[in-house]
């Protein structure tokens, strides 16, 4: 069976072509960045052409390999401070390339299961506690705004054109090979020896936090399950609730540091005090959260050392 | 004062260039279709750019006469029949010209008003009664979703960077130079002298009716408010509701005829039952619809006569 991931070059988007091959599936990959073949190869990718998600590339790897049984769209936009700082690129990168990709499934591959990858910024801030997916929409960023309408495209095609299509929401995606936010922030500190670490936010910001490794195996069971509806949205949080300070402190912890954390105290705008999934979706699934987080962090950590030793 | 207008050259577009060269402004547009200097000016239009609404198209017309105090955007999809049969193009007409002009106003004129012309398409069919703007939305077809997706990019754009935006959800709009839907099927069947009119669904289907002439002076009343929100939305309906059947007995009423209507009696797919607007806004903005249905209905039927014998 032959599974196509576009964006298959980001951090989710690697994890996931590991976890595909790994599982015997044939993976084609379209996205942005340079990977020479024998890169590709070693990540599990068969073929991989660094362009846009467009007709041009998404026929010529079907007139190569046949068309897809299912389709993983990581491809988009994946940074807040970057879609304010250039909002029109993030639009381009995560809604036109989707309305690109609907556009040639219904012409050519209607038959395929689409698997989307969303983000929990569509709920903006303003939830306490585990939010449903039926919950009010309200992005605070262009990010989280281009993600809801990539949400609604999808819901649009599935409806018009009955296009199979499951959108996952993502919540605080974390894992080896992640090169930014928090974790890394903190190991990037604790790396550099400063006695204390000041973080801003108030430390009691919680978020749902889940190992990149188990996030992929939920894309793959999501592409699997038998699908009722043609559109379906799915949270892929584990609903677990964990504050920035237990982070920190857990990170510090499997570091042997004894560095102390100062808060500024100072909520930043437009920074939800929660972003919990309500699970309902995912157990209902049989989904199984298979890294805890005392172990995701310790892995974390020490993927952290090797690289900075390499 | 110079106002711009995007897709001066559709049905509401030409109305409202009209309305505001009436009323003294400098118009400038830009959008599809091909208009010589003479027909331009004879419209009210000071420049015609008949292209895409882009960064050079905007940014040609403000090197010739400067930054616009208001532009109302017009351009984008207009048939639900089309927007089946290619979405894609839909989409590009709709939310891409949406984020091209967004951007440009974000870069180059963020104290103008926006005004943008959405639909109640948005709404969906499950409504009973008057929708109030904050009810729930539910696109019955990719037009519907592509304008609430337009919606939401000017929600993101008035949210993250200031823009001024109101956006108008318009019902059913006619009026002179309309030359499809409901009033152009039924005169275009009595001008060819059809005994009985067999017309599709119950004739029991209730829209909010509102003559293109008032409907311009709408927008142009909104971009003259002080908006205290840099994002409004706003029905642009009359909160009166008409069923098909009325319309039809109009028609046939002041156009002299004893023709039987006929319903099938088959409601079409995803055809709402009622699409009426809840007011409350306007009548907060004071603003008076001037033109009363049979007032509008007899002027359809005189322009309609008078275009058949030109």
């Amino acid at each position: 069976m032959s599974a196509w991931v576009t964006g298959a070059n980001g951090f989710i988007g690697r994890h996931l072509v590991r976890e595909l091959a790994g599982v015997g599936r044939t993976v084609h990959g379209v996205g942005h960045g340079a990977l020479d073949p024998a890169e590709a190869r070693a990540l599990g990718l068969q073929t991989w052409i660094n362009g846009e998600v467009d007709a041009a590339n998404l026929s010529a790897l079907a007139a190569t390999h046949g068309l897809p049984s299912q389709i993983f769209h990581l491809a988009g936009g994946s940074s807040v401070g970057l879609s304010i700082a250039r909002p029109f690129e993030d639009f381009s990168r995560t809604v036109t390339s989707t309305a690109r990709l609907l556009e040639w499934l219904r012409s050519f591959a209607p038959e395929s299961r689409l698997i989307v990858a969303s983000s929990a910024a569509v709920y903006g801030a303003d939830h306490a506690g585990p939010i449903a997916e039926s919950a009010a929409l309200a992005p605070m960023s262009p990010y989280g705004h281009h993600k809801l309408m990539m949400e609604q495209l999808c819901r649009s095609y599935a409806q018009s054109f009955g296009l199979h299509c499951t959108v996952v929401r993502l919540f605080s995606v974390y894992g080896p090979n992640l090169r930014k936010q928090l974790l890394w922030d903190i190991c990037s500190r604790l790396s550099s020896e400063e006695r204390s670490l000041n973080l801003g936010g108030t430390g009691a910001e919680i978020r749902d936090w889940t190992d990149v490794r188990d996030v992929v195996r939920l894309l793959v069971c999501a592409a699997e399950e038998v699908q009722q509806e043609d559109f379906r949205l799915i949270n892929g949080g584990s609903g677990r609730g964990t504050s920035v300070a237990e982070i920190a402190g857990g990170l510090i912890r499997n570091w042997g540091s004894s560095t102390v954390v100062r808060y500024s105290g100072v909520a930043r705008p437009g920074d939800p005090a929660s972003l919990l999934a309500d699970d309902g979706r995912l157990r209902d699934m049989n989904f199984d959260w298979r890294l805890p987080l005392e172990r995701g962090l310790a892995d974390y950590v020490e993927w952290f050392r090797s690289q900075a030793r390499a």
